[in-house]
């Protein structure tokens, strides 16, 4: 009676591109987006404009709903406080081991503050090398200063 | 009688650096190594060369058996399941949210594997920018596929 | 050897405080600065510019190195996940009934984003009342949209 | 057998407003109450008087027994300790950093005692400014001294 | 240098108390008030005024600065989420099975609201029977309706 | 195939009585219980006898098999160790800040030992009060010994 | 200022037994108490009569203040939710794997309600057996039938 | 597809066994076992050999496919760390405060080793006494050393 | 609409495991590969190449999607934290015991680094012994040391 | 006044160790035992006979006392359910990922029963390997099969 939910289209999402043998890359370059944000996106981590979710609502055959979903705000959940999955759980690792050496050259470098995790953006890319080829992770946020007053 | 401990080490370092006003970015250079791996060596979050305990212990007035402490292979323990201070939960958070997205595109790219996050190197930077400057953060890790066997 | 830490400066504050008979509001008067933000400094959740750290070290006869620590980025911990005291237990509540109100509202009047708690500021405030007088909490704090990149 | 739940009523309700195009201040509006309070009585954390559960009934084409249902003293659950979604994660954040001080406060300006979280109301609202739109909370509870037998 | 702490003055009552033979039921006859209150207090669970401060300071022959700590609101913590002692875990029990019971009652009796645990005092009695002797406990707390506005 | 549940019992109970407009007050009159114990049972936390069972069954035209059922010794299970509902919390915060005062005026007045949760009894009153009527919770529980052998 | 406390005690009794090279069963012997009881209250966990008091501590000889503490009601803590000394997990295990065969037979056996662990005793024998000599536990207590009002 | 699971086979037991109005103890007479072993594995906590899985199956009419279930290793899990059912906390408590004491008897008695609870039996049964009849549980588990090598 | 999952995958293999009688040691020579790496796969917890995918597919006559999904990336997950299986907790314990000693030996043997849990595999095997056969469990990873930038 | 702790022991082994410039394999070679029982016990994860505790005590100079306490039963604990040290990680995944499997091998290969952790010997060693060389476990432990009765 309430039409379709974020998981609907999450799974609709994902079986419409295994059909159609889509990369996130190739729907990523398709509606104009990074790869990182389109599958952040796609997956409700993110809200879609009204022309991003009409463009991938088209690209993969979804139900006009599906793009009024894509534009709502998700309420971002995470299951597990500690990721089991090994390679997601390497990020945590990096984040218990490396935080506070981050955190110490902001403020170094910055003043009292932190690195926006909302006026952000990533990029994920492969570097060759000889040695084994290195996965790199670029990550850029916002500096915001505490506030006093 | 059992002398020295990593935090009475980690103590005079904090302490050494204030008095003698050093920064970080300082204290990398005249050892010859990144910022990011200085603090984290000087936190007790990783392991010193020879060579490098001795330049740090000697630039800092420590005592010769700090820099015996710092080459030992330290036990990396963080407390806090999910960090509190809110410039280390910003980067809990970008796990949990961009974690996902991170392993579906090392999938794409590399096949069933993951980052490294022991054969890894990080950099923090600042940029300008005229909307308000960013941090910048470049990680690399080096891809490991799961074996099959 | 490594002189004071943070926990023996807000044990000479509060100490310092109670013997001069001194009220938050008006340490907070007297260095030109917010009560919330005065409290929240001194015991540790906020830094101090270098004025306002000489000005409550002179106001409450500290010694010079706490005005140094004052200044330093604190790493803002708290120890309970849910905390115990009824004071401030019924602002966890809050959060729990409300928080998803206050998202939807948010996103109602502003879009797909979230109020800082960086650039965010508070007061607290008695407000008379003949069926008894109420507690007045404003909470300002930037409207950061979600980047798409 | 056993008729609607809450769950199917807040699903009936969520629904209903999207395909009419209504806001939540709208509806607020049009039952006479605050945005706050609507918002939180149709996601089942309040309860409503029997004219206004009617009213919203009405308004939004539900069933006779939503009503009744919306009359019914809800059991208020939250599922997650620490919320995830980075908008109401903030407000946790608040709580962990500023409740010990908004405590602190209470007690310098009334006594020993506490703000209600049952006796209160809130308000969310948007402030334009220059430097950026900033989001404004306010909350009012009745204060509560400690009764001492 | 920062004087007596609460964990002192807790201390100094068990102590003095001990030596001097005296009850519970004892001291909160001579400070004329209930044996319930005047353990919690003594205990740092809730704030004396200055003449209960006074009175016991000097009964049990405390130190002045004593008085003053007393009157202190206190910041009420307890460590066990689960409290494993067999005594206050019957108590535990008793909330997680007749807690919803009693929300039911409350709501039948009264509407839409609580019973304060702060408008609230309570007593514990020996009441003689046949069958092995029983402890009673009585609570009462101010009906507290939730507000709509 | 196996028949009914718990959970179907309590749902139909629940269907049954708001249908028939009965109080659990009025329930609880009809069968001679108490309403503490009646609403206890009736959600599956007590155990009935026969005669009781037969009774709840008539009164709410429930069909046989849930007699049987509400004769079973039911498994006690409460999901949240936190409770969140604002009138359940309550209880748990008096657990927390009055358990160790309970214990010691338990102590004092008993010896080595606990109140029963088992052998145990309880109401709840409301008591008018023209500062605002009152919720009053009695229980009782039989003192049980330590053992020493 | 304070004296003992319980935990000087228990270090006391530990380093005296092991210096007269005592075993427990010696001493319960000596004092004309159960191994299981005597260990549990020198550790306390359980709470000593004058006379049991006084008889250990003139065995071991500790200070009469020790015999005072050991008649005090101990708060019985412990830390571990889940044990991990290899030898207490398997007794947890035990009750994770047959904890609901146990309650199935206590139903079945006596009707519903448990078994004390208030008026409650345990023995720990040794029994030889050619493949193997086998620990034995025996535990005794009380039942308790659920009361119905 | 895949036929019936455990907690099908579960499910069929108990209501077979509720229509046939059998006991535990009967069925467990009527295949040559004890009752706990019998409820345990019936309840999918312990396997079964072929003739056991056959008679049970055989005695409560259960379908041929429930008699190779009974046959396999079970996962054995249960969802709640501390149990809250009353009969199984108060076993759950028992190993808190009497684990350590079980711990160094058995030290005492056989060395730096454990109790098994694989090699392993138990028995519930019912002690007449006239100050109340004892629930008598007796463990027995195979010694087990500790290994040096 | 969106095709088969894991889970269904999981349960087909299974189901026709069992229906065709074939163990993990069979199933795992018929398709070239190791038991350990065979059952994992199996069970979602490693991804297969396309020959594995389409060879197990057949033995077990799959349908044709199921080789796709064996092929995915999977998302490792573990529920319990702690396991609660004796079988696996076994293995948990030897992590919690002797974990730091495998640590020691690695920085001992190799230097500052870790034993890959991705180049990694594993065997299981049965040792006969007259005092009773033993399971040999062998791991072998590669070994990665820390890197210093 | 009670002597040397556990804690004190670990100490003094760990200090006496990196001044003779000792390593684990030599400390085992020493006293007759291998390297990985040896580290364990010497951190107090397992216990000393009387003579490998006089040969260690002799070769770091330790006093007559520690001999006497590393031959005690030592209780072993872990503070981190999860451990967070990268080396450590590793072995908590493996157990993770590869824990069903081990349990299914065992099983196929056994029957109902586990690897006991008690009966239980280890290795580890650097195996040389063109490609990297690898660390090599293994374990083997008695396999212990579930009684039935």
């Amino acid at each position: 009676m309430s039409g379709l939910t974020r998981e609907d289209v999450t799974g609709m999402i994902l079986s419409a591109k295994r059909q159609a043998g889509f990369t996130w890359e190739g729907i990523a370059e398709k509606i104009g987006m990074s790869p990182v944000w389109t599958h952040s996106a796609a997956m409700g981590m993110n809200a879609m404009s009204q022309d991003k979710a009409s463009a991938i609502t088209e690209i993969l055959g979804l139900p006009q709903e599906a793009a009024l979903i894509l534009q709502e705000s998700p309420t971002k959940i995470w299951e597990q406080t500690v990721p089991t999955d090994p390679c997601i759980y390497r990020l945590y690792e990096i984040v218990g081991v490396y935080g506070p050496t981050i955190k110490a050259l902001i403020h170094e470098k910055f003043g009292d503050g932190i690195m926006s995790a909302i006026d952000f953006d990533m990029s994920v890319t492969r570097v060759e090398n000889p040695k084994g080829d290195r996965v790199k992770i670029e990550m850029s946020g916002k500096y915001l200063a505490y506030n006093a007053w």
